[in-house]
């Protein structure tokens, strides 16, 4: 249900929130629902709700519900893996890709404040971590190491199964970041090769607020945010029944619809990227071959994203030059940084990311807009060189 | 907008979603909305009502908006506070005391793994922290001070401002978890007075799962969640449209509403304890001269609390043997530990927690239901024993 007026291709930022959410979530949105830790009767009502929806998202994954454990989005679940995985205090040695999402960055970077020992892996220029450059880092001391299921700004499919099968051969701790994966990819044997693994709602078209983190059962993580002895202890905090109940209605559609869109998507993400790379010179796609289907990142020559962003917006087209949570630094993103792009391209990136709803129409009309977008903004730059 | 077919007097462990935050959310759960963060229309769209909002959640402290940092609720502001307040890497000395929500004790227990020096400073038998105990526990070592406004389970209102105080002369900083406080006092003197403060949206009438730390402008706190720059770096995280829009609108209805249904709510929480002091023998109401308006904290002689709570919910009272994070949990919590009461009361703890939206009839159905409940629990427990 995207009912922008405008042509919508930022779903890596954030997709729209599906109707099946939205119907989920209205009967917890009213003066008579009351904390699922209580054990009248109204809290018993909102912990059965809470369940039902657990046992959804589990579904996504094809594990038993209980190891879901809810946090407030994809970014707490990635702190909680990471400080996690470490044990408590948290102790050995740490193993990230330098194209992760700064939610999986930062926790690295602060741990390794604290003592942990911390590698990051470089990505090869198609902003792939390869299995060389995992099995280059790790060492007998490894205790985790962290891999992204895809990335979130050049859509690049990671080897995230095989990553797994090294860290279990050194008897570490796998975890990957699959919130932008979710919505293109069958997650199934990911979860049943990982030990760790994260989810973000929003991503799903559920609402913002919520995601999870799946934890193999049998593994003891201590929580990262700590208080009541909710959901087992593992996470402290009221769980949030509305949220949950609509992140899981998102999963259930995601699971019903998500082979059929992915070979539609696929389609259209194509044949707007043929039409860019015809009608644009000085263009180039980043991200390789194996890639999220719905994720078009273009590199242009002479062009600053930015504005180019700007542009396309009073165009009527949304789209971003980088990851949303980004937005607005002036650098390069360590993503760009790995695809070594000449500098004349540097500065010029564009992310156009197709959902579920996406429309011919839509393509058509990006196809017209950004040719003239791409050209007007070169001509500006010029106009300022001169 | 109470819409329990029951008398619910369980406000301290949830409060019903207001009108006021429901009207207002409801635009931001459609189909368009996009990330805050995102640089397009539609992103900004959603970035000024995130933002209005944040102005909403400062009025009710009279603090800048800058100053709110949004939070996925209550207990990660709390955790927030606790490792923030301590710098990055956390050192010094943390002062607790022995009745602080499991949000902040919790992680002052994980962080002395870490090395952090802690003490928790005990409360007297009516469930307050002295200000004697507060300057026994500081030491020139100290770096942060974390005391409740108003205790949750038996309601006690602590002399916050007055810590605060203390923790300054020492320069240290002071933190107070406001969370049960803020439907019932008015924190601008104590959000003055304090370095940081807690505050949950869903126990001032807003959605589950936001909540918000107040910052003194000029601290430099380290984040907790950390991921993509949002909130300026403070709290990594896509921030949550339409939980920040509803929070807001809940809180502009606390600060309209809060002086008259204090006035409201202490006498009929006076009312309802009267009778039933009068009505039930061995009865014992904690917490003090110096309480929350809404709270009504009593211990039965000779009877089970949590049976208690059962039985009443199936006469159509909902209410809470203790807090609704610790339900279910067989042993004593320390705050009961802190009333030191006789061994027969030690099990037989009843929480009745008024809102704006208790009627006169709520409490005479109360009045009336909870002397039979006593009695005929008493009467069952006599029955095992016989």
């Amino acid at each position: 249900m995207n009912t922008f007026p405008d042509v919508y291709l930022d779903y890596n930022a954030s997709v729209p929130l599906c109707v099946e959410a939205i119907n989920a979530m209205q009967p917890w949105l009213t003066g008579s629902v009351s904390n699922p830790s209580s054990v009248h009767r109204s809290g018993q009502r909102s912990r059965a709700a809470v369940e039902r929806a657990r046992g959804q998202v589990a579904k996504l994954l094809d594990c038993q519900p209980s190891a879901i454990i809810f946090t407030s989005g994809g970014t707490e679940a990635n702190n909680m893996a990471i400080w996690g995985g470490l044990g408590w205090p948290p102790h050995g040695h740490l193993v990230v890709s330098s194209i992760e999402h700064p939610a999986v960055m930062e926790p690295a970077v602060a741990l390794r404040d604290l003592g942990v020992e911390v590698t990051f892996v470089p990505a090869n220029n198609q902003a792939v971590v390869t299995l060389e450059a995992v099995r280059a880092a790790i060492s007998p001391n490894t205790r985790l190491i962290s891999i992204m299921a895809a990335n979130n700004e050049v859509g690049s499919l990671q080897p995230a199964e095989k990553i797994a099968s090294i860290a279990h051969d050194f008897r570490a701790l796998f975890h990957t970041d699959a919130v932008q994966a979710a919505p293109w990819t069958n997650l199934q044997p990911l979860a049943l090769a990982s030990d760790l693994l994260s989810l973000s709602s929003h991503k799903v078209a559920g609402p913002m607020g919520i995601g999870a983190l799946y934890v193999r059962p049998g593994l003891d993580l201590p929580p990262f945010v700590r208080g009541g002895g909710q959901q087992g202890g593992r996470r402290g905090g009221t769980e949030a029944t509305a949220l949950i109940v609509g992140f899981g209605a998102a999963c259930a559609r995601t699971r019903a619809i998500r082979d059929e869109s992915v070979a539609r998507v696929a389609k259209l993400r194509d044949r707007l990227e043929t039409a860019l790379l015809d009608s644009i010179g000085g263009a180039h796609r980043n991200g390789g071959e194996s890639r999220l289907p719905n994720t078009c990142h273009m590199s242009f020559a002479h062009c600053d994203g930015n504005v180019l962003v700007a542009r396309l917006d009073l165009d009527g087209v949304s789209a971003s030059a980088g990851a949303a949570c980004a937005s607005g630094v002036a650098h390069a993103s360590p993503v760009i940084d790995a695809l070594s792009l000449p500098a004349k391209y540097r500065d010029g990136s564009l992310r156009l990311s197709l959902g579920y709803e996406t429309t011919e129409s839509d393509v058509d009309r990006a196809i017209h807009a950004i040719p003239c977008a791409v050209h007007a903004v070169r001509g500006a730059h010029l106009e300022v060189a001169r």
